[in-house]
């Protein structure tokens, strides 16, 4: 990507970015397997995303640790300092969404038995899918330094909030039709909620990417799940 | 602090704690004007604290650019290394604490002429004192490298998280009883969830205190708000 004369140099961006590319595929299969135990009420898979989640942590600590390093050695200006400052940002969203999919993980292993039929359900599992897809996307355009595939991603996180309001209705109404429903349709509004927050989360990232690209930053009016919609934000 | 031959250098940390001060004044101030929001049915309180959110946006990525120039320029070593991170570290959190009192005020804002009586509002409200208290605390941890206020902040955490959890149930009763409760209930339990998680950002905070003091981490199973509990994670 850049003409150094250190092979070192361009080694420690690649480093970098490997790093974040293996913290982005955890990530990723962290929120399919969450959302796989949820459906199936699947209890090793659960356990097994919750304890995947040091491991994201320890790699953005790693990251963190080699890009203060880079920071300090290479004193990096133009695109390598933004490649550098996009690690650590970039990480510091893939951590949360770890801990967003490990608390679906943690959720579902309290939902065991109870499963609601029909659309709750379904509808919580197009809201995963929807932000698997997301994530997927952003992920190919850190990898790519693709700057229309962010925007895409960017543009589109309206739709999970979309969706995530539509289900949070409807869950509401289950819970006011019979009380006993109400215990594990709040557990669903938590899941949903979470969901939303880890659609927040790719769109910094998309975010990120863009201004790595570029080297300018989106409008701050992003299409954020802050809709003053009903009842949720 | 540190014994510097440039005076600069000095004047530069100096620079991030106050800005750091800075940022942890406005989420104490938010954090306490959005209960009041809530409690007081306040809307141009609310509206307020929303208003405040970007300023706190503002200072995080000043203090980040900051602490960058001041990691290329003066390769910070042993204490002051970990300054000029733990400056970067707590500005995050308290960016996200900003976030999560934003939410109650937008909140409050749709909760409006539904006020249950009683002990859920009065739970909410000793809740938010609880982790005003802690942010106050850590802050105060953080401004005078004090180790062992930063200790008893990082214990403490146990505490919002059993009132959040005893909240939880009786909210959770009160919907069983009456389904006209729900949705105003739902708000609630998302408030104390946003208050919980404000929490565990100040507990993130504590052990930033205490390791930019110390130099060394507090272990890892810190009294957090993962307690594998029946309706609450």
């Amino acid at each position: 990507m850049t003409d150094h004369i250190s092979k070192t140099y361009d080694q420690e961006l690649d480093g970098l970015r490997r790093l974040v590319a293996e913290m982005g595929g955890l990530g990723e299969r962290m929120l399919a397997d969450a959302t796989t135990a949820l459906m199936r009420e699947d209890a090793k898979r659960a356990q097994s995303v919750i304890a995947t989640d040091p491991r994201l942590d320890d790699l953005q600590r790693k990251i963190e640790d080699n890009a203060v390093l880079m920071l300090m050695r290479r004193q990096p200006v133009a695109n390598d300092l933004r490649e550098v400052m996009a690690s650590i940002r970039i990480a510091n969203d893939l951590e949360r969404i770890g801990d967003l999919a490990k608390n679906i993980a943690k959720r579902s292993l309290k939902m065991q038995g109870h499963m609601l039929s029909g659309s709750a359900m379904g509808g919580i599992e197009a809201l995963s899918r929807l932000a698997q897809a997301q994530l997927k996307d952003v992920l190919d355009a850190y990898a790519q330094s693709n700057e229309k595939g962010a925007i895409d991603v960017w543009t589109r996180d309206g739709q999970i909030d979309a969706l995530e309001n539509a289900l949070f209705r409807e869950l509401l109404t289950y819970m006011m039709e019979d009380p006993r429903n109400i215990t594990f349709c709040t557990h669903l509004l938590f899941c949903a909620k979470n969901i939303e927050r880890l659609g927040d989360h790719t769109t910094n990232i998309a975010e990120t990417v863009h201004y790595l690209v570029t080297g300018k930053s989106l409008p701050s009016d992003r299409p954020k799940g802050d809709s003053p919609s009903d009842v949720n934000s």
